[in-house]
């Protein structure tokens, strides 16, 4: 019988002494003479599973013996329980087929191996303790997301991917082209899109015009930034999750994040109880206390103000200073998560230092932006709630410069049933980061993009 | 209590004289002198509410009478049922209050709008009934498949977007570059990412990196293609998705695309009666009676030259003749699956009309590919065994003339345990107007783009 290694695993008491085929690659192989050990792993779990063979019960024992560490095998023998042992089974061999040969130079060999070599060779990396775990738990984590608000009866919407408006001003912006070898400048009249096109940072705008139709919708793509910026927090290629809610405020907002926070950290304690306990071994000890702790707590919520306040009065442990109507520097975002002892929403941030389309405030200085910040990694999420009145937003986007032509359609939204409307983003890599204690963005995307660096 | 239309419509009769506050936009304003009649839509549900409203009863009623169709409200009144009407219950409204005005000009009036009208206010069109059934359908196909594969253990994988090969050769490509006005050929060494980059046709080649080390993974993202076709099937941006297995051949890959189109369309069922039923009615008549079918069929699965050789034999049925050896044109695809009188699969089609990965067949003249063929709308969905034997592949690459320095990784997976493995692509976007009966492409993406269209 074909089974997986992860269904033995989670019931190995029902398969005592019954007849297994497991199909998997080889992590280690080590004969002496008239036996040996494979560690095999079929990418279904984490573990690896044992398998023990024999000279005496093998024809091929001296062939398996020599099979080199990445081999593919399949492997049919029984299960047989050893309660005294690390692992609570393993497999001995009765019959052992290779059905893919691994050459001697294969690259991930059982031992430590750099993040930078393992980055080189990204299509062999999964293969690793390290990256298995990794890419199971940005599995999980993205389905996660997905059922939390499918359960919530969430609209999952795709926006476009290449735009043609640089509508939040976030930054520099990848243009996609089809010229060639004319000057793209001079053609856009001749482009594909008969217009410059860029890729998108955010589908921000174009879910707040799905709310208004669908009440609660997200977005779950990726999105793009050519800065060029190489440091470990940042990629030119990521994947954001953008909900955006009708007939909600700022608070509703901060509630739907700390709920979608919550649910996909209890969701990963359950679904990949192994890949934390190794990521709180090896990666960052004290991460599942960490993640405990989130479960545990309420978020609290201060205004940017507040914030400010409590900063200045501990300027002398900052190199930068703190001041009230500035944006936090980190180190000021990680003094107020140790402060409090876990999350904080800072809410009503100084309009100047937020985007055109976050909502003003009755104040006039501030507008209803609000970012989480968490313990260890800073700002997890941003968001606000939207400006709603049309003669507020065209006063905003003429102060900060906005072009308003290709915006028709987001002004429109006002002109037409726009009511009260709020959302966030989160960048799943930050999320993937925080949870799994991995420090470079590098490491938890399948195969990154960054300034120079678009192998595979 | 704030609660969901969707809500109210799953249990009505819990709701029977029961206070509801709901919150919705104005579909339908029907005003006579002492009382009036409000159709609100609120998103969750395609199904509108009956709100009557009396002069008696609210101070505003002028006010009400006369606000336009697309306004916000929030609506507190009592759930009345109606069993002798059409709608099982009406909403007798105690306060209305007005959450956001619609202009008069509100483009989406209750009447009937041309699809090509609607495209061009794409930002206002998921109100209408058509969109937001399309929309909402989107959404639960999309999480159907995610649930699909993830229950079965597969690990969802984020290909990258920017790729630097064009590995499949599957047509033109857009250019992704930020040299702005310099010339873009020219100058690949200075340009972000130090080469020529482009936005990816296909997550296959990276996904079966991924296979090759968690046995079955699966891609859910965006792909491009730059061909300058403005027909009703085609869109410069859609989604796909790209499940790819490992110990895993042809028939493998086929039984798993039977079971996720019938798991979705069951799915789909049980989540979207009222849509499929209002599809069935305006869109397709049939359509749930061929959905039906293809839950209850047992899909046919005949060889490449089986199926010309059933097709040359009704030649004189075909403007474009068929002929062994070669491609099936979209007639002949609609005659099989109206011979076979459900879902057909194509296999062992011709080596030289299909890629250069995929794997040889012993006959060295056919490839184990294979498409499925859906009554209505041909081609669903296409794959294939790939080639894990590297001269083999080699040799392919050579001939179709394949680019290998940008393709040594792909190469690699073969030296080093590169066994037995398939997939498949599907587009979602296929999927989508298969199970709407929506014919053009542009009208279930939610922003689409086509050559010289880039709007929103």
């Amino acid at each position: 019988m074909d089974i997986e290694i992860k269904k033995i695993l989670l019931d190995h008491k029902e398969y005592a002494d019954k007849q297994v085929t497991i199909k998997g690659w080889v992590r280690n192989n080590r004969a002496q003479k008239e036996f040996g050990f494979i560690d095999l792993n079929d990418g279904t779990a984490f573990e690896s599973v044992q398998v023990v063979y024999e000279d005496k019960q093998l024809e091929n024992f001296r062939e398996v013996a020599k099979y080199n560490v990445g081999s593919a095998l399949t492997i049919t023998g029984r299960v047989v329980l050893t309660p005294k042992m690390k692992q609570p089974f393993e497999v001995k061999a009765e019959t052992i087929v290779l059905e893919g040969d691994s050459q001697e130079d294969y690259p991930i060999q059982p031992k430590r191996h750099t993040r930078e070599f393992l980055r080189e060779n990204a299509h062999l990396r999964p293969r690793t303790n390290l990256f298995n775990a990794v890419f199971r738990v940005r599995s999980v984590v993205s389905f996660a997301i997905h059922k939390f608000f499918q359960e919530r009866n969430f609209v999952y919407l795709h926006s476009p991917i290449i735009t043609a408006s640089d509508a939040e001003g976030a930054g520099e912006m990848f243009q996609v082209t089809t010229l060639g070898n004319t000057k793209v400048e001079e053609g856009h009249k001749n482009d594909f899109f008969g217009k410059k096109a860029n890729l998108s940072v955010s589908g921000q705008l174009q879910a707040e015009a799905f709310a208004l139709a669908f009440k609660n919708v997200y977005t779950f793509g990726p999105t793009f930034r050519a800065e060029k910026s190489n440091t470990s927090r940042h990629a030119s290629e990521f994947w954001m999750i953008e909900p955006e809610i009708a007939f909600a405020d700022i608070h509703d907002d901060i509630q739907l994040a700390e709920d979608m926070i919550k649910y996909t950290i209890k969701d990963l304690f359950e679904q990949c109880a192994s890949e934390l306990t190794f990521f709180n071994k090896f990666v960052e000890k004290g991460l599942i206390e960490k993640l405990k702790n989130v479960l545990d707590s309420s978020f609290k919520r201060i205004t940017h103000k507040e914030a400010t306040d409590i900063l200045v009065k501990n300027n002398d442990q900052f190199t930068i200073k703190a001041e009230v109507g500035e944006d936090l520097a980190t180190e000021h975002e990680k003094f107020l998560t140790k402060y409090f002892n876990g999350p904080v929403f800072v809410i009503d941030w100084p309009k100047d230092i937020k985007a055109f389309y976050m909502r003003m405030n009755d104040d006039l200085k501030t507008v209803a932006a609000m970012d989480l910040l968490v313990p260890g990694a800073g700002e997890l999420l941003g968001g606000s709630q939207r400006e709603e009145r049309l003669d507020m937003l065209e006063k905003r986007m003429k102060e900060m410069n906005v072009h308003d032509e290709d915006l028709w359609w987001y002004k429109e939204l006002r002109k037409y049933g726009g009511n009260k409307h709020s959302g966030y983003g989160l960048g799943l890599e930050r999320m993937i980061m925080y949870v799994t204690g991995v420090d470079n963005i590098r490491d938890v995307i399948p195969f990154p993009r960054t300034p120079k660096n678009c192998e595979f």
